[in-house]
């Protein structure tokens, strides 16, 4: 028997970590024969491009390469199986398992990816197909998936963004003069990446000074109000805001376009702050976009991240084995001092197109920072630094042609 | 006698290194009493705002820390001495210098910067006031400083825009959908910095596949047809642009607004070219600004830098010791293969008011591209992985509050 694994969604510094788990842990086992990658997600079981990872991944070098590169080398898509036309997607699908002998599917990704791995060990199981296992491994910069304490990329991204604010802060207070910078974070409904800039504070950094996210309805003015304020203290006021903040009365600074997905492509949040504290309040302003660096730059990538995220992919090849499907994996979190997790596997219907929001109770009553609870929550992901292969002073990454 | 040193222009993550060097060199001359830091630079003399700065520097962990944090802990300045009412300000900086009893006025700075060393040398020697030494320290991440190989902060620049060109290279690469990423990298008239993403090439990688400079004239049509051809040889082209290259036919990307210098306020082309390219090319596009990430992004600074960097400032005061005056230090490359360099002193004069344009015989003949000569020159300075301290997984900097 055979095995199959693919990514999706949009990247992170961590996906191809658990690519490595499930290889190493299914080499390991003894258990199947070959090991597949699907290239770009499920687009390549459908069309039947796959690859024998076995012929790529050689030594344990290419193996620490792996781990330490950002984005999917498999590739990714952002495939959602049709409502209409589902039969004929299923049974593409399964010809590629049949024809390559394929007992178990592992499919890293983030909610539209569960929602895959839903659809498809339902279509099994109502077809009585029980000798192929699909099982769902989490991934997404947004943290914003149900059932797991955390998601594997998560805290990578998390220490991108925090070591970034604090240079930003330091660049943006060498002047005299008063200034507002503003600096934009991923986030469309969940604010948990822009929300964990709080961690700085535990090094006793004041900024940023305001956290907007998502989850808090957005007031121009308030927030004019705020900067406002908070200038008289701090010169150089920062501002973390996540891209999908809001607002309360308008909503001209959205792109309009949309993916696959029907998800709005957001862009801009921080433009618009921009040219709004300059017709306020009169001083020198800029806006940041941390953009997709936020999600691949592995060159500062957290060690704890990568750890878990390998292991969740050694788990789910242990989970499969013990006999389960249509399951996703999970990290169990026994204790935030000192740290503790343990890995778990949850039906994927429990979490496959829910989202799981920043708690209400951790933003503070006037919707505009993070309270020092979920800095105990936060801190503990971000920890550990990660060495990088490095060529001519440049980071190598390991690359599938 | 005292000396007093002082930040100016726009921070880099090698400035603070070159106040290490000055501070480190003069305590160990033992030729001085007080060492000063003026607070925003010029400014700081003028306005009588100085620091002892021995009293923040009190162990090697400081000086440590000191080294490897980005932008410029005694806060930095744009100001210009006048043309007119000059004597004014030449007064109240010598009234400073002599209630401080200051011998010596270390400024670490770009283009700028020189220009105050120069016109202030050149008002003490007219007014035969000889027991003042004025000497320059060059930094900026725009390496446009004439006399010098190549200036402090550059290489940590180049350091985290090659790495980051090629993580944004991994991250456009994994969808199955044709796309064009434009990159957005400082440089108002010299594109050093965009040029040196070349050095990715030294690695195998074929990002980027177009590097658009300000010393070429930019011509939109010919943008267009550069991506549609080499679009049908890798799907997710990648374009990397300075800020400041000037259209052929247009402005209308500039946001007109200009700094104290009269130096316009650029920004946009990213964008500007992000457009260009959906309306003609009908594929996904994205335009990523590396904003003032890359003059900041200390955690992954050259380690050649930050130690050249240490090593320009230790000469300055040698340089002062010696006698001289109204002078920049410079590096003065000896070899590339192996890399070598020395350091020495030239008359500001040579340096002030001129730019370092970007050779012409290291671009390629379309306008579109870089040769492999300039790989050699900049590859050894992008060289050494630097090791922050760290705590709570965020990088620790040096702050004086």
């Amino acid at each position: 028997m055979n095995i199959a694994v693919a990514q999706s969604g949009g990247p992170t510094s961590a996906i191809n970590a658990s690519l490595a788990g499930v290889y190493l842990e299914a080499v390991e086992s003894g258990k199947f024969n070959k090991i597949y990658g699907s290239l770009n997600g499920i687009e390549g079981i459908i069309k039947q491009k796959l690859i024998n990872l076995s012929d790529y991944l050689k030594n344990p070098e290419d193996i620490d390469l792996l781990i330490h590169t950002p984005s999917t080398v498999l590739g990714s898509c952002r495939y959602k199986i049709p409502e209409e036309n589902a039969d004929e997607v299923y049974q593409k699908i399964l010809r590629c398992f049949r024809k390559y002998d394929i007992g178990v599917f592992f499919y890293i990704g983030g909610n539209d990816s569960m929602d895959t791995v839903m659809k498809l060990s339902e279509y099994f199981e109502k077809n009585n197909i029980n000798d192929i296992k699909v099982i769902g491994v989490p991934k997404t910069i947004d943290n914003d998936l149900c059932g797991t304490d955390h998601s594997p990329g998560f805290g990578s991204a998390s220490k991108y963004v925090n070591a970034t604010v604090q240079e930003i802060a330091r660049d943006s207070r060498v002047y005299s003069v008063d200034s507002v910078t503003i600096i934009e974070i991923m986030g469309r409904h969940a604010g948990w990446l822009t929300a964990s800039t709080c961690c700085l504070r535990a090094n006793g950094e004041t900024a940023p000074h305001f956290i907007y996210l998502p989850e808090v309805p957005f007031n121009v003015d308030k927030f004019v109000e705020d900067v406002k304020r908070v200038q008289k203290e701090h010169k150089a006021v920062i501002v973390a805001v996540s891209e999908g903040v809001k607002l309360e009365n308008s909503h001209q600074y959205r792109s309009g376009k949309t993916d696959a997905f029907g998800h709005q492509y957001l862009s801009g949040i921080g433009k618009y702050l921009e040219n709004i504290v300059s017709d306020n309040l009169k001083c020198k302003v800029r806006s940041v976009e941390l953009n997709v660096m936020q999600r691949c730059s592995s060159h500062i990538a957290s060690g704890t991240d990568l750890d878990e995220s390998v292991e969740i992919g050694r788990c789910a090849v242990k989970t499969a084995l013990a006999g389960n499907t249509g399951c996703m994996m999970c990290y169990i979190r026994d204790s935030s001092e000192p740290y503790s997790i343990h890995i778990e596997s949850i039906p994927v219907s429990q979490t496959a197109n829910h989202e799981k929001y920043f708690p209400k109770e951790w933003i503070n009553s006037e919707g505009n920072n993070i309270s020092d609870e979920a800095i105990k929550y936060f801190l503990p992901l971000i920890q550990g630094e990660v060495q990088q292969k490095m060529k001519n002073g440049m980071p190598v990454h390991f690359v599938i042609e």
